[in-house]
């Protein structure tokens, strides 16, 4: 089998990786083409110098896989993808686009005659070594065609795979899947928060993470990985305490507002990355004058740190 | 090495039969009698009637733990027992003790020569086979004195224990475990609603927990534990729309306020269960009422069900 993979950067390069080691002819085309020279030499891809190029050099019917960004860099591909490939082509896209954009894409792709595969991808830069976790949504021919390439990206052949459904789906399904990694990340940091703030017990938090790695509750795979942090350093004082955010959380609150279906956890474990991106800031001016208009209570200038 | 078991429910009976089968002999006593007589015959439990009978038939130093519900229960079996122990002797509490109620306990103990030890527990009716993880408070010469039954009722003597620090600490840790799996609980209930919300999809939610479970970064035992719930029944139709909380969640969020830290997700966590005890019917009563005060929008009786 063959495969276009168009984005050879974290997720991509390690996607290609995994399809070659699999037995999977993978050509393989990105903007900075060092990344392209590496996985030529280390893992026998094929180089192409555009998409146009992918797409020349796979056989009838193509599977072209998108791995870039969401969003415009996903659309410029897209679009320019519909003009190139050929009805029974299959285009599949493995970023974390917005579901809606993907029916949209879905429905362009057959007026032409094209499939279109939504695949959520979970799993990150452990994906290799472990498998990836996908959620696939599309027509069943469609996701037929690229089975092999589902299967030998997941953790194995029977497990970590699923077609979801329609078209829009898989992307769906991992946009919740995110929704909830929101609110389980924050949770853990809540609670690892307040151990480190009841300084009288001394507590060893990177002792207490892998304590509970066994035979407790809240064991999972966030949990190994964040006990793996706290045994480097349990101080973070080298860390910025800014947590970026990506579509899929404000994507799951979007979608909480029109089902009018309360989701307090994983919009509020989005609006704290907000706070922490500093956009509270100016909510916490605005009380602290209110608090001196009515009360008389002092407001804190940058040279003033409260704390008396 | 024996040791004295007070309560053998669920908890108690399950981590008996676990320091029985170790080779540990357990000297146990439960208010429902049929419960002791079921681990004599199939365990080999030496049986008490009363917890002065559990003090008079063990050896000194003495090592009795109580597994009994948290708050006036355990209050109740506490101060007996301080009354019929000896100096020297060591008792555990494995309840889900408020740590504050743990420290006092241990400073009583204390002024009579007494160990005190604080033993959290996590690993539910699971424990008996996968053992238990252990978050244990108190002077180190304490935890020496029950050490071999620690070990054996974790998953095994290297893992998933852990003497935390001083009394108080093993339940404060415990605490704030519980904390967080309330905040994980309702991630996860969250996302499989709005996977049920959206039913132009039709998912198979069962089939997504299970492949969730392979490779993803929401991987968890909790989620192995959803898993099977769906695979059961997808609808829960059956299952009152009711979630019981119990001290600890409520403690993490004043522990929270006591300290001044914002855990949004954990405390928003416990109010989800307070509004599913019905807690928030009044305010929505009014809200509703509010609504009709300033624009005349209709108010629903019990024979007029919104859906209009």
């Amino acid at each position: 089998m063959q495969i276009g993979m168009i984005g050879l950067g974290k997720m991509g390069g390690n996607m290609a990786r995994r399809l070659l080691a699999s037995g999977i002819d993978v050509v393989g085309y990105n903007r900075d083409t060092d990344l392209t020279a590496t996985l030529v030499s280390e893992a026998g891809l094929t180089a192409a110098d555009s998409l146009e190029d992918v797409v020349a050099k796979l056989d009838a019917p193509r599977r072209v896989w998108l791995m870039l960004p969401a969003g415009d860099v996903t659309e410029g591909a897209v679009t320019e993808l519909l003009d190139c490939l050929s009805p029974g082509d299959v285009l599949v896209d493995g970023a974390n686009s917005w579901f809606k954009d993907s029916m949209r894409r879905a429905a362009l792709a057959s007026e032409r005659g094209l499939h279109f595969v939504d695949a959520g991808v979970s799993g990150g830069v452990w994906g290799l070594a472990n498998g990836y976790c996908l959620m696939v949504g599309g027509a069943k021919d469609a996701y037929e065609l690229v089975r092999p390439a589902l299967e030998a990206l997941a953790p194995d052949a029977a497990t970590g795979l699923i077609h979801t459904g329609p078209a829009g789906s898989g992307h769906f399904v991992k946009m919740i899947h995110n929704g909830i990694e929101y609110g389980m990340m924050q949770a853990y940091a809540e609670g690892f928060t307040l151990l480190k703030g009841r300084d009288d017990f001394e507590l060893d938090l990177a002792g207490i993470a892998e304590t509970w790695r066994h035979g407790s509750v809240v064991r999972s795979w966030l949990l190994d990985l964040t006990t793996a942090v706290l045994a480097d350093d349990q101080s973070l004082d080298a860390v910025d305490a800014y947590v970026a955010d990506s579509g899929e959380g404000r994507w799951t609150a979007l979608e909480a507002i029109e089902q009018g279906v309360p989701t307090p956890v994983m919009s509020l474990a989005l609006m704290a990355r907000f706070q922490s991106q500093g956009q509270q800031d100016y909510s916490a001016r605005l009380l602290a004058k209110m608090r001196q208009a009515f009360g008389g209570h002092a407001v804190y200038g940058n040279e003033d740190p409260p704390g008396d």
